[in-house]
């Protein structure tokens, strides 16, 4: 009944808490709650698909002539340079491309690939069938039950926001930083967030591609934290990073030097046009579903002409617009369907997908949860294979949150059931003849041997929801799910331990932040 | 700017309320709030189908030899006879039935039938590819933001959750009473109940069949607020009962007595095994699967053998039990998966199929909403014709709320607009590619004329959600979303109107509650 052995928890001072509960807990890695293991779901539904065959073919077709004809504005002139001479026809800062040229750089772009962790145990093979879910990235701001107030985020923030992202099995990836530590410079941000990042998780990474020195920082940092020498680094992906692009139809000069920089060092790619229906992209949902094509298949082509065969993703964050406020809308009909009609573009581009959790509401209330499960149910429902910004997302990314974190941990993790081929299992054990022989038409299931054999894995847990009746939940005080996440977000954090790392990779991760810092870190004038 | 007609609302000495706002809102029927308009939706999404074909057959197989082998009690005498009498083999209470038998009943159930409302712009097909949403039903107990606590419920609420029935569009039918008012006698609860539901709404009412006298009563009231002579009235189905059965493999008497009455008449029948995997079903969702069948198709086949081509509908309500507490759980992995598998056998048998929308939160917020989604969605994965309970339901039933009530509306409008299949569209103007050559990679789309023509109706329009920043939430009080519900179920009960009926059919009804309160009402003694 303990805790796991010391060399799992990686932290021999820690002190042993709790018996009973958390014993059981334990099993699972912690005592705070009882979360279900970690595991890389299998998404087993066949998607849906709004689109026909000709609808495919329809937006293909006008993805190609977009690119052939208006073409993408690169503002780059290195990558413009590099696309010229792959016979691109550049025109100022527009390049356009033939569709034969996209088509030959999609042949070199894996359906699948793989991202190697520090921990080998958290690797992850983006493509196929496999769904996976990774923390909000990048709101500049902060929200707890504590405050209850909208407040910059600071490192503090941002490092328990971390917690919570190596904490739960169910968040297989650690996205950009959870929330925007604006109490640190942004010259040398990035090396205290990865320092954090490195520590604090031993999960896949991500690196923003902000300026040479971002990029190669974090590049480096990701490389000592693993241990790797530079050959087995560049050798395969340990990171990856995400690039939007400045819709319509522009890529900035930052993203893609980030982007040029990863694809050189054999990193994980994943370009995500953000797409907002009716203001940076046409009104249509089909409309703005082909400029996001345009946008993220000419990052794409650029990539795979730079090194072919690098691994690439495709993301969707093709949303409305409220055209009332102009302000986004999240989780919204159009939105599942951009996402459901993006999926069957990537299988027809054979690339691996990327969506999102997301809502526009401000506060881990009802409207969050609904539009919160409408954006995750739409991933499962387009194949995605990355899901992003899946746990402590609000105001239409604004607001990080680890109240609203933990709830669609909830709902993550009964995602993650809901694709176990067993619940729907039909052998003979399943099919219960024999238990129906028994129980016949008088009494109950509780207490046979075909329950018993079954019942402590039968169904999903919840570490969250309250399935009590009423007056059980009255007196416990009617304590509300947001408040519930409160509590418990606060026992895992008491309860947190790091993943352990070798003292060596520690040091040099020390000793290299230390280092940039006293060069002044990176410039903050892009 | 106006109301909409007098004819139209029904009640020539309303006062008209609001300007603007109100004034637009008024298009859809009413100024309390912009809601959808009244549509029949149809699922264009290929149902999510966990089974494969071997496994469809496995359960199919199973559920036969449940019916062979094991049979399924019927408390009824009556029902006894008839099944006897039409060869199926009885030995005490218990009954079993020939697959041959079964096969040749299920012939005869009709695939698509059409409800027939007093307001005939209400009529309903239930089958094919139609999914219709009903309001909560038979909740004992009552909960809203004013009280803050669990109550019984009265006649009041209940009069109030069937103004919200009839006003919400996305809402097609009125199921049973939305919350039991248990300051009204049982023996004329009934009758002032259905009093009040045909006289607030001219949706399709459902009766219980809880006695011979309440099920009778029940149809003499919907033909006469329709103003059918009886040969209309019961050649064709004018409301519809739901029976569940009694778990494990059991119909009780009153059940089984308004089953047949109500298929006697002509009127549409719906049977819903509560099949609790772990309680009174086995534990595996495939067996209480089985079971559910077993105990639906029995039902369903006696039906069939008093009136073939009687209209019936198989309902799903197969989830799992809380292993800790013994509570029912909703909406979990589990009980979606149930529902999709119930789809695939419903297909099979080439019946209509309900489910429902439901929770085991106890009040309206996060957890609610994930719970209800997770269930709404499953409907409409599975194909589901009829979805129960959609809007108003807590504690597993326990409780009928109307902030849930409009809450769920929201989510159910959304999932009404998912369904159009306009939003997937990829005609030349969907494509949007004269407005990405106008727009280029400057600027944006908002002004342009392909934006204008569309803009208005482009998104879904939400009249619950909060889209602002949360600095505008904020200035607005942060009012959270079931506060914002409960605004605006109290709007809306000020600003109804009933919907309008003729003064003959109304005295009629009145005289028939009169004469039935005279005689007693309905025995209590089931």
């Amino acid at each position: 009944m303990g805790e796991g052995s010391e060399a799992e928890t990686g932290n021999p001072t820690r002190k042993r808490r709790g018996g009973g509960r958390a014993g059981s807990a334990a099993r699972r890695g912690s005592a705070a709650i009882a979360q279900s293991p970690w595991r890389i779901p299998v998404n087993i539904d066949a998607p849906t698909e709004p689109l026909g065959e000709e609808g495919v073919a329809a937006i293909h077709e006008a993805a190609m002539v977009v690119l052939e004809e208006i073409g993408v504005a690169f503002l780059n002139p290195e990558a413009r340079g590099i696309l010229a001479e792959a016979g691109c026809i550049v025109e100022a800062e527009v390049v356009r491309f033939g569709r034969d040229f996209i088509a030959e750089m999609l042949a070199h772009a894996p359906a699948e690939w793989t991202l190697h962790a520090r921990n080998p145990a958290h690797d992850l093979t983006i493509g196929g069938r496999h769904i996976l879910f990774g923390n909000v990235s990048s709101p500049p701001n902060y929200w707890d039950m504590d405050l209850g107030q909208k407040i910059p985020g600071t490192r503090e923030h941002c490092a328990n926001l971390l917690r919570l992202t190596q904490y739960f099995n169910c968040i297989h990836f650690a996205g950009g930083y959870p929330v925007e530590p604006v109490d640190v410079h942004a010259s040398v941000r990035h090396l205290d967030v990865l320092f954090d990042k490195l520590t604090l998780t031993d999960k896949v990474p991500h690196a923003y591609s902000l300026g040479a020195e971002r990029v190669e920082d974090v590049m480096e940092m990701v490389r000592l934290a693993g241990g790797w020498d530079e050959e087995t680094f560049t050798s395969r992906p340990h990171l990856y990073t995400n690039i939007n692009s400045t819709s319509p139809l522009k890529h900035d000069y930052p993203m893609l030097d980030g982007w040029m920089r990863m694809a050189r060092r054999g990193q994980g790619l994943i370009v995500s046009p953000f797409t907002l229906a009716g203001a940076m992209a046409p009104v249509t949902m089909a409309g703005a579903v082909v400029q996001s094509l345009a946008e993220g298949l000419s990052a794409i082509a650029l990539a795979q002409y730079i090194r072919p065969g690098i691994p690439c993703a495709f993301g969707t964050f093709t949303s409305n617009v409220d055209m009332k406020s102009g302000a986004p809308a999240f989780g919204t009909p159009e939105y599942m369907r951009a996402t459901q009609m993006t999926g069957q573009m990537c299988r027809h581009y054979g690339l691996p997908m990327r969506a999102s959790g997301s809502c526009a509401a401000n506060v881990p209330d009802g409207q969050a949860m609904w539009e919160t499960s409408n954006a995750l149910w739409s991933a499962v429902q387009s194949g995605a294979n990355i899901v992003y910004h899946a746990a402590g997302w609000l105001e239409g990314g604004l607001i990080a949150s680890p109240e609203k974190f933990v709830m669609d941990c909830e709902v993550i993790q009964q995602i993650q059931r809901y694709l176990e081929p067993e619940i729907c299992a039909t052998d003979a054990g399943s099919l219960a003849l024999e238990a129906m022989r028994e129980v016949r038409h008088d009494g109950h299931f509780f207490g046979i041997k075909h329950t018993q054999d079954r019942y402590s894995t039968a169904f999903y847990q919840p570490f969250l929801s309250d399935w009590r009746n009423f007056e059980a939940f009255q007196q416990a005080g009617e304590v509300w799910t947001a408040e519930r996440a409160h509590v418990t977000w606060k026992r895992i954090l008491a309860d947190f331990t790091p993943p352990p790392m070798p003292d060596a990779n520690r040091a040099a991760l020390e000793d290299f932040v230390v280092k940039r810092k006293q060069e002044g870190g990176a410039p903050t004038d892009f």
